[in-house]
């Protein structure tokens, strides 16, 4: 038997608690020992609950029990979980998570104490809640060279977006629907700005190349900008606009990483992706490109996830498993500015004709797109692709001809 | 170091030395020792390979040196490849293969040697080729019940497909590019039968659902009898024809398993799985829809598939990975007649009006389609959920009224 406890009775939480229950057979088999749950952390009472005799509110009673080997954290949030989890892995327990902020946040100190007492530290469920992707990620590596990983990582915002991509829907009424529906927060900062999204990219992209990226480190843009008028204009040109994560390797052993909205080709395997599905494309030197696909968040799905780690936990006892990544190093992440990008750009403008001129004078050569309906004061067109801090430079250049740039939206090659 | 042997030095097999050479440093730290060829078995000589020296002829050579661990099997075909095998894990040997006829044919019986023996018998390239998907879906039943697992797994009939879909190509001349192309044999019967596909679909049910599925327990129907009718007809009723391999499990513990081709909806996440491309999708109770999606097939990526086994192998000396099958039991297969499907049905008849009346009074209400430029003498439509059998009975009566039936295609609710 082997005990363990779970840091919160949230969402998360009690899908754990029930996903246990509900597979207590099949995992019994496959942990090859019984997965007993010791003590649930919550400030709650939870009288009705079938464990309510496991529920503490001190989290000294997890730390101080030798007999639990293994804890689950699934609070959420920085404090105290950072805390908590480290506590634990210096008492020698492995640890569980499915908490995407303190991976993002503190992965490489938490992987190295780990290391260093010989635990597991585990988080198949941060990232794409039931999609299996830490481990394949990890298999695809070990005899390919992974090059590049995009993804649709946040399913709130690809709700939005897919409800104004299909029905016309502005970001603000796709917002609102999304909140009534659950899917976004009452404050949905984290999702729609890309916050979200950019912690993911920082845990896939450690763990693809072996050094952390802090979400600092990250040019992080959100979806607010997003008008009608760019889904529209995406569709003329043959794409669509999704909220993609991006990290590359360069040729110097630096990275490029990115968290933006995105014009994609419909043909991409990512344009298909809806709703609150996310998708994952891994671009190996051997295997070409992998895409895994699914429901990137909920209840059960995560949980799911979550004893999934628990179970090889189980089966792992006193052996480590491979996840590691050491520290950032100085220059590892390049500047976005110094990557290079073809651009939509859409310009309204009095003189129209004056602004063409403008723009080709600026951008050479340029692909003119042209939708229904549109004013006779506004333009768009597709830029070749070019450093984007020369892009950005030009663009400040129509701007302060008298020209305003209403969007600016990379092109994503996907 | 660990000293492996090839067995095979073919697509695959030069593939693995070459993935095994180019990654040989980055192999080194994730498998924390050296993999050493001591041999490569094969029939011809190959004196500019750097590797000539371990060419051997002899398979003596391999069965009798205690030092080699790891034997990796990248021949294909039953014989002499099943034997080989069979010997390796009887002496203590580790064995990495690519074999899907080999897994579909004596899976059950090689996995219960290699578990009396202690040793890992691994075939992730087996299915999918470089897509990560043996281990995912392991992973995936951790946790959470498969119910069903739905896949394009033959990249030479999608290609087929694609190109009658996209460029109106005839089944035929799609064959005669897929063959200059290399993507198709010079006996394409494997693939175009769906016998490919079906080993497939045997090895991913056998490890879902814990028991041995033999290939000759699974109706399979090729793909030669698509024809651009159908294809026009598939684009009217909102979908696309893929050759499917597909198993669910029953109420009462039985699997329905079969390979066939079937219409899709367009927004399936498997319609867009185009060109040689393969997607396989996994419904989980917990994870919902799991979609994997990557090149099935090619030297790299199966190689590299190999070679992440053997690194996992020399990872793991002595101490045997999860994978495990029982042999099949009677009446655990169910015959694919009492399973509930749609179909389309198209028929050609001198009298369409007298097909129409009979059709109703046999299937009751359907949904006739109708397409551009069709003869006067053709009808298509889509029936309600029936028994197959019943199905089947009810389209011998309209055979047997005078009736041709030219087409009957299962509908995938997926």
């Amino acid at each position: 038997m082997i005990e363990i406890a779970i840091l919160g009775h949230g969402v998360v939480g009690s899908g754990v608690v029930e996903v246990l229950s509900a597979h207590k057979d099949s995992i019994l088999k496959r942990a090859q020992n019984e997965i007993y749950i010791k003590y649930i952390l919550d400030r709650r009472e939870f009288p009705d609950s079938p464990f309510a005799d496991r529920f503490t509110k001190s989290f000294d009673d997890i730390i101080n029990d030798d007999s639990v080997k293994i804890v689950v954290e699934v609070m959420g949030g920085l404090n105290p979980a950072f805390e908590f989890v480290k506590q634990c892995l210096e008492k020698g327990k492995s640890v569980v998570t499915s908490n995407k902020e303190l991976v993002a946040a503190k992965g490489a100190e938490l992987l190295k104490i780990a290391k260093d007492k010989n635990v597991n530290f585990l988080f198949e469920a941060s990232v794409g809640g039931g999609i299996p992707i830490i481990r394949p990620i990890h298999q695809c590596l070990a005899a390919n060279d992974v090059i590049e990983i995009a993804g649709i990582l946040n399913g709130t915002t690809n709700f939005i977006l897919t409800k104004m991509i299909r029905d016309q829907m502005s970001f603000q009424d796709a917002l609102v629907l999304a909140q009534e529906l659950g899917y976004a927060e009452r404050n949905p900062e984290a999702d729609i700005e890309g916050g979200d999204a950019c912690r993911k990219i920082c845990i896939l992209a450690s763990l693809a190349f072996g050094k952390h990226v802090y979400p600092e480190q990250v040019y992080t843009e959100g979806i607010t900008q997003i008008s009608l008028n760019d889904i529209a204009y995406a569709d003329v040109w043959g794409g669509v606009i999704k909220l993609i994560g991006r990290v590359k390797m360069m040729e110097n052993q630096g990275i490029q990483i990115i968290v933006c909205p995105m014009l994609i080709p419909k043909e991409s395997q990512l344009a298909n992706v809806d709703d609150v599905f996310n998708g994952i494309l891994v671009r190996g030197d051997a295997t070409g490109d992998v895409v895994f696909y699914g429901k990137g968040a909920g209840k059960l799905p995560t949980a799911s996830a979550v004893v999934a780690d628990v179970i090889d936990c189980a089966k792992h006892m006193g052996a480590r498993k491979y996840l590691f990544w050491s520290d950032s190093v100085s220059n590892y992440v390049h500047d976005y500015l110094d990557d290079t990008t073809s651009m939509f750009v859409r310009i309204t403008a009095d003189d129209v004709a004056a602004a063409k001129t403008k723009a080709e004078v600026l951008f050479g050569e340029v692909e003119s797109l042209v939708r229904k309906n549109a004013s006779a004061k506004e333009w768009a067109f597709v830029t070749k692709p070019m450093q984007e801090r020369d892009l950005q430079r030009k663009l400040d250049d129509l701007r302060k001809s008298g020209f305003t740039v209403a969007s600016a939206i990379r092109i994503g090659d996907l």
